[in-house]
């Protein structure tokens, strides 16, 4: 049986951060487009101001989740990235870097191996809207 | 030489959050009858108030964990989830969020790349007991 | 088109925690010489008191970060860990779990899908020198 990779990217616009935005449509796509029944997708953002997890994607949970972002590295302190670049990020770096850049989910009879109030979401963490990409790898087979 | 994907699934009994369970005999047990040498294992936990990641499995670190994990993000504050839900785990949607739902462990000669003092652990974050599923993707050559 | 599996190992020399060393040039290497052209490439830190993630290896933002890992799981407080084992290392250990294991990095026309300002790094959380070794296994066709 042979193994198949895939590669292939999402774009998905965003406010300001932290900004949250569910991606579970654009991948389940991209897993039903590869035909894959096996195997797994790997999914890392691209840039140092982004992040991925999982979360029940519900107003309530978002807004409880970006409390939280901004609780472990709130925007009004002083960063020393800073005194070199003025670019009034340094929280979004640090937020960015502790939410981690990349999740693998499984995939088995054709199926993201998420729960029913599960979804993949990709956050921006920057301080100004971005059009964040996401690379996806989808390895496994038919 | 072919690449082998082996899917599956384990399952653990857990209590009321934060709970932390040892899947390093579950996980060693798959890769020992797949028969992978060289490759990587691939695992996401399956629903959002639950998470992944390694520490030494000692009953210390174990209780600091659930310390840290509830400093991040505390029971006792207001969870805008729980305006809509009221099912009072606002904060284990967040701290599922926070941690991350899956990793990825590298295997070489047949052995997980892990250090002596290293286990893999699944978190039950939610306010009661669960049965939480594990998903699986083993994918390596013989 | 067959399916390349290589596993290798990072060892970088590192100081008391939290220090951040950037392990990109050394992941690009072993990705060129892999002659991987789509795929992906696993990393997982070995041992409990490491852990993996990006950032912009800048070091205003690095020392950002290492303020806010810790604030998450300061040196002073009391560790049950300590308790047992007298080896001051507590925090190491809250802090590895929180930050995670293992990262997964996408592999697109023979590139690490990354931006341009972010790269991979390795946090030894410890409290003392660690030569950290860091286990990566690559997946692709060339």
């Amino acid at each position: 049986m042979e193994n198949i990779i895939v590669t292939s990217l999402i774009k998905k616009t965003m406010k300001i951060g932290p900004d949250i935005q569910d991606l579970t449509l654009e991948v389940s796509a991209l897993l039903e487009e590869s035909r894959i029944r096996q195997g797994v997708i790997h999914l890392n953002v691209i840039g140092s101001t982004g992040s991925l997890t999982t979360i029940e994607f519900e107003s309530g949970v978002v807004q409880d989740l970006k409390d939280a972002i901004e609780r472990m590295a709130p925007r009004g302190l002083e960063y020393k990235h800073e005194l070199a670049w003025h670019d009034g990020n340094g929280h979004s770096h640090v937020q960015a870097a502790l939410m981690g850049p990349s999740i693998s989910i499984c995939v088995k009879d054709g199926k993201l191996q998420l729960g029913t109030w599960q979804q993949v979401v990709v956050i921006n963490h920057d301080n100004k809207p971005r059009q964040r990409k996401i690379a996806i790898t989808l390895i496994g087979t038919r």
